[in-house]
């Protein structure tokens, strides 16, 4: 099996973003899994629109903007833009600011844009026709998605490792690629697994990406709603907390989705490990004070799943990120193996800004 | 300004339950604040019916169970039922047994059942239209309620004496007369304070309930998801952490709706005091061994207001409530006073059946 079919629809990467007849394709997470949809986009402004929109979320626009890198170099030699540094540099910008908190399509972005301006440098005046650009674009992308895919696998390596036996596992939200590929090795090691996943307000990932994928792959999975997590621990259900990561600092601070940081709480009283998955903590980030907090519309509260549910005199405030404080966390898996928050910082903080940023 | 005038539409009695036409309306909490509406009930079957419904809730369906002995004295008045004890004894059970963790009703229909028993050894024979019978059950229910009343305003004096100004309050649910009453009081008082509502998935009786009241009133309120707790805590928002309670037993254990627990935890955590209103600590139940705890059916989580959220193949849990440890617990507020958990088994324990269960 390929890793692609090992995972459920909504994160195979042609699901994700594609390009066909130049724009690019953007799967409707919003509709799923009642339709299994694509937002198209004629161009970088509609991208980053659909990104703040929500269209794609998680993982969603680092692989968005990956492939908007190569969907430029098509409409390059296309003729329908002109070639130049500057059309990556704004559109990594544009990207990169639709989604403030996940600083890994940022770094990885910057990555590229370092890769392809050494190309201007060098090859422009030759390639005319913008055909090498779209070899070498292909390649650096290519490259970057390999390294990521690598990633996944060994941090669901560790992931599954971690796993137990007939383990109930508490999650958050849609911990995408390294979570569900460790629940995914973890059966085929023969371990008996139960995930609880709360539904995850306002946008309802949990109901309608986890549970889904889960129940699609076959993994045992009960839909709870958000305050349910100490209840689930009190009752003896939870073994183990599991969550991806929007960042991770230098001294261990994880920020995830909202009501992470409640069930991170309640696991600490249960003593109940909390495992999270960070596949590139940020060297540029030393504690929570560098951290910017996205926070969204408050009127998201007050509908659930495009119905209103009170009216719309009533105030509601959405942060839409927790963060957790490292002495919650007992460990976070990376690339470069599971540790203690406390050894983050001497695992990236000293690493080049390339390899530190994304490895 | 009667209490009832002091109390948002939602909580006045004639809302709650009335007799009109020889039926019962009872307010349909479901459907509000969309609509102020009545589901009308012509059977004791079918009060049943609508509160295990979810028609009423909280303190609701005592409310309901009261008015629905008055309405049976006039059906035999009016010659529709015939005049038994076994008539209110089966009427006091089933309405008891349709919401089997809040005992309140129950007990306040075992004290009403005492009292109709002692009027039909001594009065029946000569009581052939029922006339006296309506009499005497108004007196009996008219007590009950003014004892309510009284305790509402008891529990109330103490919860605005706890409020400080400028307070940023947490409340999970919708905690009712006390805790609404407590605000009021609070804000007469010169108080400034900001109340945060969960909107309590998945019947959202916070989004639905809390929040419209809190905002008819005019008392600043701002809506929230039920995994946002912990966060608005951490920002430093939160001063004191205020719930009713379902059930509270004589080793301070506090049963109350799902999401109260990790709040609990939370709280503690961050060091914010927990004051828990309970109108009747139930001395038959000595510790969370004795309490049945609710369990209902998980198609709630995956729909709201007939929206269906994530397919039916996704399997969902809906436990009803949370029990709390006495130790997350800082006060609980009862009519006898405000006591640490550990001191309600003194307060409440060795008091007659009648007065320890209801006064």
């Amino acid at each position: 099996m390929t890793r692609d079919e090992r995972l459920p629809t909504i994160l195979r990467k042609a699901q994700i973003a594609r390009i066909e007849d130049d724009r690019l394709l953007i799967g409707d997470r919003r509709r799923y899994p009642t339709e299994l949809t694509n937002i198209a986009c004629d161009s970088v402004r509609e991208i980053a629109d659909a990104i703040r929109a929500m269209v794609t979320q998680g993982g969603g626009p680092l692989q968005v903007s990956l492939t908007t890198m190569r969907l430029l170099a098509r409409r390059i030699h296309a003729g329908k833009e002109n070639s130049s540094l500057k059309l990556f540099v704004d559109a990594a910008r544009e990207l990169s600011d639709s989604r403030p908190t996940n600083t890994t399509m940022a770094r990885t972005m910057q990555e590229f844009v370092s890769q392809v301006s050494t190309w201007y440098t060098c090859n422009q005046v030759r390639d005319v026709h913008g055909d090498d650009l779209i070899t070498f674009v292909d390649d650096i992308i290519d490259r970057l998605e390999q390294r990521f895919d690598q990633d996944y696998e060994l941090m669901s390596d560790i992931g599954s490792s971690l796993i137990q036996d007939a383990d109930g596992i508490l999650t958050t939200c849609f911990a995408e690629h390294s979570f569900i590929l460790s629940l995914v090795k973890a059966r085929e090691q023969g371990k008996h697994l139960t995930v609880y996943v709360p539904e995850t307000r306002p946008y309802l990932q949990g109901a309608r990406l986890t549970a889904p994928a889960l129940t699609e792959l076959g993994i045992d999975c009960v839909l709870v709603t958000d305050g349910m997590g100490a209840h689930l621990m009190s009752a003896g259900k939870i073994h183990r907390y599991m969550t991806a990561a929007d960042l991770v600092a230098m001294d261990g601070t994880v920020v995830n989705k909202i009501g992470t940081l409640a069930n991170a709480i309640a696991a600490k009283y249960y003593h109940i490990p909390y495992h999270v998955f960070s596949m590139s903590p940020d060297a540029s980030k030393l504690s929570k004070d560098d951290i910017i907090m996205e926070e969204r519309n408050g009127d998201a509260i007050r509908y659930y799943h495009g119905v209103e549910v009170t009216p719309a005199s009533i105030k509601a405030l959405y942060p839409a990120f927790d963060m957790i404080e490292p002495s919650l966390v007992d460990t976070i898996i990376t690339p470069r193996g599971a540790v203690a928050p406390t050894e983050i910082d001497r695992l990236y903080r000293f690493s080049t800004s390339f390899d530190g940023g994304l490895s």
